[in-house]
């Protein structure tokens, strides 16, 4: 498929069905669509805005019959290029779709359209006094359609889950423009395939999402949230390890390194201690106040018990938002230090932790690299990010290398190349490495049976 | 497909592969097999019992070139007829196949082979102090296996979860004999198509499971158990919702109605409130005494407040036994009140659960059906059941009525037809006017893409 396929009368015809108004075909335009949260420029041929279903059915069918593709897009943060194209297609840009349909306090359900940003989503339902526990760094620029294409994580996963675990139901448009939907709005559904779980992280390749239903919590009225310094990053992983391990379930359960600590503070001048070797930052939440205080307590006796140099808990809501600011600060830090910051999003076994940030240091130190690791200790899920500039090519030689050890390590420890990021066409050399030869057949055949044209995000890692 | 595929000669190749002393062939023997929980009576042509992956897939290598059909099955108590035979066609038995592999206390992980008992596990991991929460009905006699391919659920549920919450990693043989692995031994994973989903709930259509690695938790210190009673089944309802709608997290949440609980205190002599419209069964547990002493505390205050005519709390260890005794009576005591028992599995959103209980009542009325309600309320999933005599065809079709309205009921209220118990043949006619037509159309895609040859479970759902 080549870019001829989108002529001016496919470009024509894409207008009758949004209107002309919402078709972008300026060079402008068409560059702001070529990038996500990992900067690589794929300029797309066009962009398309729909406002609803019968839309995107409409413009599946023209692609499989006119022979162009599509690559649906929401915020556009991912960080594994699964909204950029691979190729000569359109991206369909769902943030026109953006409302939210209803909020229900009696089920604890919401029901949003795809283009809802997912701070909106969580904004509103903090009014009601409910929680939408998914929250990816991203939670003020990301969609919630993007948030279930990718099966967005974030700072809260460890104790609440990642978007699966809120899905209850989603409508979605087919590849081929059938329009479809699973699971019901209940909290248990069994009935058939699990398509919603199956469309959750398929990174738009099986389908358009067009509706989407997902289950509440009670807002936590208490929190708790401490820091712990330790001399290695091992130990800090080791100490998280130890948390998990005594069966606590804390809300947040972060590592931030001390070149990532460092970073953090020339940027946003925060007063953190930049002479530790690792950072930990824990918060326990909850409903119950003597519950999360004895949590509380718990957790930093197995901090003082693991080793921490300094354990310190937050006195008042100031501080622990300075915490997290820190945290959330990380990544933009981080690249703001080098040209080019490679962020990985390997996840392991938690007894893994210690000897896989040990592993990190190794590689680092063997490929003469500078990686930062911040990341979702708690759930076992790091991300080293190699700072460096692409403009070098033999020095890209040695990044790879390194990232491609970094991954070994993963897996050798049992683990995962992606915990949250997803595999997009960053990762797709390493998934086949992860799963095996079967595994990616099952998943093609999948690909081809839903999508027999190939119309769909192309090129990604199925 | 005809029995005439199951040849002499088929007879012996699957000999070759297991050992003949593990393909069963004898009208004894292969009656055995011919019933799940729901009794309905299909003998299959032949059984065998694999060892191993490798035989698995040596036998559905065999399937694709011979021409005969292969049904997976484990403990055989599924309730919808996922594990028997729908026509000419062989009985995998994996129960041989029955080693926990390793249960890992660090990271909180058991890997086990799919014919272990899911007691059996259960007893393992408790005697570390850890749970492996799903426990349905059947626990002691279903397998691991089984329980991941009807994604089952369980009395916990509504606070745990059910099986795919705990599914960390699975490796499988497809239905065209192809080993496959999906998922990692950590809290997170996105790398590929969830596999892990796909697999859990399908019923053993796309794949049958060779070993399986679940999540554990810390076994909880505390428990409460208690007891309401209120005028009607629909009060009871609702005061299942507002616990809910309290932000509370029951470990276990049930209803139990009027002509159940007289049919459990025939059948056990247990002292149950008879005389009572419905009880419900509310038990909370955790690993802080102070939080789940809380919580027992507001549940009984919401339950006064809901118009509670007496709420008991279990003053000991013996009297919670008996509480849930009662409740793991229900099936066997109705099941026995007359011929033939016939077990629905709807489930509606909370705020649903009220209008739900009274339209059951109506149905019953309306059609002169006996239907005695119990099930896992807390997360909406009810099982009306209707207690009635197969072999008066006229009276049946009475019952198909009232089953097609309970069914409609449920739909109508935004529910769906099979919250834990799945679809099999049981419910297949009721799955297209839940999910519509053009998701029966992608379930199709997919099955068609793994099993080109229709060996594995033919003729179920999908």
């Amino acid at each position: 498929m080549d870019t001829s396929a989108i002529t001016a009368s496919v470009i024509s015809e894409l207008g009758s069905i949004t209107g002309s108004e919402h078709v972008l075909t300026s060079d402008e335009d068409r560059l702001c669509y070529a990038f996500d949260g990992q900067r690589v420029e794929r300029v797309p041929d066009a962009v398309v805005r729909p406002a609803d279903a019968g839309q995107i059915s409409a413009i599946l069918r023209l692609a499989n019959d006119a022979g162009f593709t599509v690559v649906p897009r929401g915020g556009g943060t991912g960080l594994s290029g699964g909204s950029v194209v691979s190729g000569p297609g359109i991206v369909l840009d769902l943030t026109r779709m953006n409302r939210i349909i209803e909020i229900d306090t009696g089920n604890m359900h919401a029901i949003v359209e795809p283009g809802v940003i997912t701070a909106a989503l969580a904004g509103e339902v903090d009014k009601l006094n409910l929680l939408y526990p998914p929250d990816p760094g991203s939670v003020k620029v990301s969609t919630m359609g993007g948030n279930v294409a990718e099966n967005a994580g974030g700072l809260r996963a460890v104790k609440y889950g990642v978007t699966r675990n809120y899905l209850m139901q989603v409508q979605a448009v087919s590849p081929t423009g059938e329009e479809f939907k699973s699971g019901a709005r209940t909290r248990k559904c069994v009935a058939g395939y699990d398509l919603v779980g199956l469309m959750c992280g398929s990174e738009g390749t099986l389908g358009v999402l067009t509706q989407i239903s997902v289950r509440l919590v009670p807002l936590p009225k208490y929190r708790r949230s401490m820091t712990a310094t330790f001399h290695t990053a091992a130990a800090a992983g080791q100490a998280i390890a130890n948390i998990m391990a005594a069966g606590l379930q804390p809300a947040t359960l972060e590592i931030i390194d001390n070149f990532t600590l460092r970073t953090i503070e020339d940027y946003a001048h925060l007063g953190l201690p930049i002479d530790a070797g690792a950072l930990v930052l824990a918060e326990f939440d909850g409903l119950v106040e003597c519950a999360v205080a004895e949590d509380g307590e718990t957790a930093v006796r197995v901090l003082n018990e693991s080793g921490a140099s300094d354990v310190q808990s937050a006195r008042d809501a100031d501080e622990r938002d300075r915490l997290w600011q820190a945290r959330r600060t990380a990544l933009a830090a981080l690249s703001r230090a080098k040209p080019t910051s490679i962020l990985e999003d390997v996840t392991v076994p938690l007894p893994q932790l210690a000897p896989m940030l040990e592993q990190i240091e190794r590689i680092a130190r063997d490929n003469h690299q500078v990686i930062g690791t911040f990341g979702h200790a708690g759930d076992g899920n790091l991300h080293p990010t190699i700072l460096t500039d692409e403009r070098d090519k033999e020095e890209m030689v040695r990044v790879d290398d390194a990232i491609g050890q970094l991954i070994d390590a993963a897996l050798q420890f049992g683990g995962t190349v992606s915990g949250e990021h997803g595999i997009g066409f960053a990762k797709a050399p390493y998934l086949a490495q992860e799963v095996g030869p079967g595994s990616i057949e099952v998943m093609r055949g999948i690909k081809r049976a839903l999508d027999p044209n190939n119309v769909l995000n192309p090129g990604k890692f199925v």
